[in-house]
């Protein structure tokens, strides 16, 4: 592997696709993000309510929560509405439950008070890495979902909510065995090696979820996917940080 | 009533919101649209499909169909998903079922052969008007998808699939007894009367759709909303030729 | 158009079906009607509640709803049972929810208190116009239900729940263009346009619902077919007086 | 016990309530019974159809199956609909089976060739012994569309489907230990013992479903019921001769 | 039918098969079984809490309730599980209904006070008679349970929970007419009837579910089988008090 | 960290709880094993069917898949059953998933022919690492099933049908910072981080799931716990063995 490998969309192995945020995207939603990673599209919304989930009542701690879906066009050919099929599938509450415990692993919950904040991730166009741009996406509207809080006074002016940033990136090896930062869709259905890697601001890990599609994958491997991710996620944070200072 | 009635919005009781279609806005379906009726913003998609339902295979003749649904965030306060829930409610029922005989009656399906098109309208911000917002992106998206399925082979290139174009408006009368047209949420909250109307480019009916929320309307009143539901689909009919022609 | 116009059944065009209303059907409920419109026979039951939907509670008004439903075998072949599918279908959801509206629309839920009324409209056989049927045997039960309540106490005896009488019809374009009442399901399979109409003892319009199935209609046509709905809903009322009186 | 005993409705112990059959209820069903116990009323319709379902394809042999419902005020106070609930409950399940097993097993399937008869019992009021008026009805029900089906052909003139006649009744202990036939719901409500009991024509069991809601019973007990079940089915089976001969 | 009859397994027409019961199964439960009846295999487990279905609450009565299912390989071929299909089936309800009532038969729950166990049996391998050894080593598991209640203070020392002990078996005719205890799956599939039998330690008939799967049985057969089911459960009884003096 | 530091119950922090495979635990699975990682006892049997889901047929290649799920009371308290509630939870849908793609690291589809095997694991008594438990048994019942299909003629004698064995392990950070294997509940209940690792008979990596519940994990900590985790698998894969070779 080396650095002058060249991908079917020209970069280098180690480059993110063009990252967009767009805050404030949605007029009813306390905090709002559209964020694009290339052509993958997805509007993050956070819903702040003044009420927690009843198995959490009483604690004096808040929730974060979220929830994943795709417009059924969102893809290259249409898939039905889990809606219509009357259940969610498996896919989408993995992606729903990652958000989540993604989020939830820099929210300081009772600093939040019994409050929930709810992050919906719905991906309008997909083009490889909907999880990972919905996490990176959905923090931004969590912020701005904590800071609204603060100022209507459902959150105390000093409390400290948020502890870190969180951003996530895929990474994976391709069919020659290189290692590769943020798959399109084109990448990812060949990949032999998928990994979501989900990182801290201060760089720390908060999910690695790697999976051999093909052939099973070597520590050297593995070490080689973490490098990537922290390059890419390091760079996102950056991102975020340049996105929430306009 | 007279011309000088001014609304919340300042627009004249017979004057549109400002519509916005952007053509082509997902890389994926075969006709796509975002529609803007002020701030109501749906993205419909077409999916062109070279099979119909079992129920009319054999017959030579196609089918188009439609599938409304809403963001949970698209409202002011979060709705929970239908997808969690299990169910569709009624009311997505109902406008799934208006936005698919709204084009059907514009379609020639014999003409159109044993082919499918799926017209997905997603509402991604609600500001009153999302169905009649729906109806009228979904015919541009759909003329695109008969283009495309023309220029692929699917369907011969003399076939002539549509019959007319269809657009739609609400018009309703509010509490003090003025009729409007083209509702914003807050008008169609506290309206006595809300009317659907669904009308073709020659001027003729498809679909009216008049409930008395509050007090029974008069003979006088429909006639009243009728015509100003005329007027804006006139006009609607007008930005859609505009979009199309670019 | 003309008067002399021959049906297929031998009415006029602007003749009714024979209708019969039988009052308390039902030993059970607090009011039932069994309606007959022709061969379309609905049996409706009202069933009084001293509550209400949880949304309502604390808000000192009622609440009057309604629920559709066909026999699996009230239909030429058998229809599945939405029980069995496990989900209601679209159709079902429309009509259930155009029958409450159309009630409430007649009710004054404050005089009403926080009592809920639910109006159970079953088709035990169905020869098109069942809908209609339902409305206006539902009204009947309604009342009865209503006068229940106040014999019981749960309704003081001077206030004044029903503001008004409501009946409901169809009305249809037939293939050559005649503009016909009440339409069977024979009639009602082939006409080109559609409409049911809900009105007022008064005779103002509830709820107009008019869809093209095959070619749109013009404003006259619609006159026509308001003309005639406001015929026969006129001696629905009528009729719904004459059983109520007995 | 004695023949002596009075019960709430004036009847003796082995004595029926009053048992009505109207055949041909329903216009579009092959066969269609409204039975009535006393106030028990049940529609039963027998829908013919020249199919088998799947698992019985290519076996040259036909099914007989039954769905029983009840409307939402057939009873005393309303039960949700179970389409609205979105699930079948046990006792509707079970009551269904129980109907589809009494009926085929008065019938050759192998004489009714690749056909399948469903009834549908739908219980428009209730007054205990649903499920046993609903087999009764449902048999008659079946004759008539066994006959249509022959009279049109889609059975051999000469096949012997149905091998016998088939009734059912309920049997019960009161709180004071006297065994009665034919509960209406105010006995049933209060029967330490209930049991259903299904009757060829000929006089042999089909089934036997005794249940000790409180007191187990004993043997003696057992054998009192059933001799007072094979009084009742006997005089079942004469009434449905009796309709049948019409 | 004579003594000298040999089965396929060797047993006599009244012999058992080997009845095995192993208490505390499971670490977790308040009580637990695994019963065995020949090669079927089901864990009962006992589940104690200090609670009561909402319907109950403020009665100061408590409640007994049963869940029955199969793992899906259990049986020969495999079944598609119940949450997969997103429904229970009617054989499953019917079952677990059954063993509710069956165990409610010897519960004094008034003494219960308002606390509720729940009864699971898992069918872990099927080989016939799986609804008869949940009820038998359901009890077992259930008397577990209220002991350990009595153990933790939920109960008080001297309530009499238990009125009785409560057994159940099958009992069948095999195509040749002989009578039969204890079927395995092998005769279950051939036998004409098929009735199983809840009796208590005292020799009470607690329910009798008789079952004509092909000719219809008369009452002396009825008689035959109701005496193999007594001599059955006597030995059952038998079996469960010895496993509860351990 | 230090070799001596002593776990609650008694284990060195690389070692693994007592692991027990009973191979051909069930009667008529074409492979079954009974595993136990300590008090977790998982059921896995594997199905063998001549057949691929519809969207493979014709391919020639087969297809392993799994599914999970917990008896509802293998665990402290009770949990509903997925099939009352009507659906399956996230949980159980991403481990069912996790199951089967790790499986299929390991199995040469196309090998295997037009024939699927579904493994259901069933955890009967649960205390942490259910999921890795049911990968490393049903690696085994797989195994038997594919010799079962070899020696019935529905795989070739030769076929080369695994590539490897495969087994899984958790390893996870306690409280104090100590990273420790094969974690049982009380210790899963409350560690920091949480990681399944998923590792083949030569060493490589199928899966690497890592969750910080709490605080965020460095990439030494990673480090250690993948150390940790090929320890634990290596030891499984060779009890594996010690389990196929008898």
């Amino acid at each position: 592997m080396t650095q002058n490998y060249v991908r079917a969309d020209g970069r280098a192995i180690d480059q993110l696709r063009e990252v967009k945020i767009t805050r404030g995207w949605s007029e009813h939603a306390e905090g709002s993000t559209l964020i694009e990673f290339g052509n993958t599209r997805v509007l993050c919304t956070a819903s702040f309510e003044s009420d927690v989930p009843r198995w959490l009542r009483g604690n004096g701690t808040g929730w974060v929560t979220a929830e994943y879906a795709m417009l059924p066009r969102a893809t290259n050919t249409r898939n039905s509405r889990e809606s219509v099929k009357g259940k969610i599938g498996g896919r989408t509450h993995e992606i729903s439950r990652l958000i989540g415990r993604s989020l939830r692993a820099v929210v300081d919950t009772k600093a939040l008070g019994e409050n929930m904040i709810t992050l919906d991730c719905d991906v309008l166009q997909a083009d490889g890495g909907t999880r990972t741009a919905a996490i990176t996406g959905a923090f931004v509207a969590l912020v701005d979902a904590v800071e609204w809080a603060r100022g209507e006074g459902h959150i105390s002016k000093k409390a400290e909510i948020l502890t870190d940033s969180v951003a996530a990136i895929s990474v994976g090896v391709l069919p020659d065995g290189t290692a590769v930062l943020d798959l399109p869709y084109g990448e990812d259905a060949t990949a032999g090696t998928d990994m979501n890697v989900v990182v801290t601001g201060s760089g720390d890990f908060v999910e690695v979820q790697g999976t051999a599609e093909g052939v099973p994958f070597s520590r050297d491997q593995l070490n080689e996917l973490l490098d990537l991710a922290v390059i890419g996620t390091g760079q996102l944070a950056e991102i975020q940080r340049e996105a929430l200072s306009k």
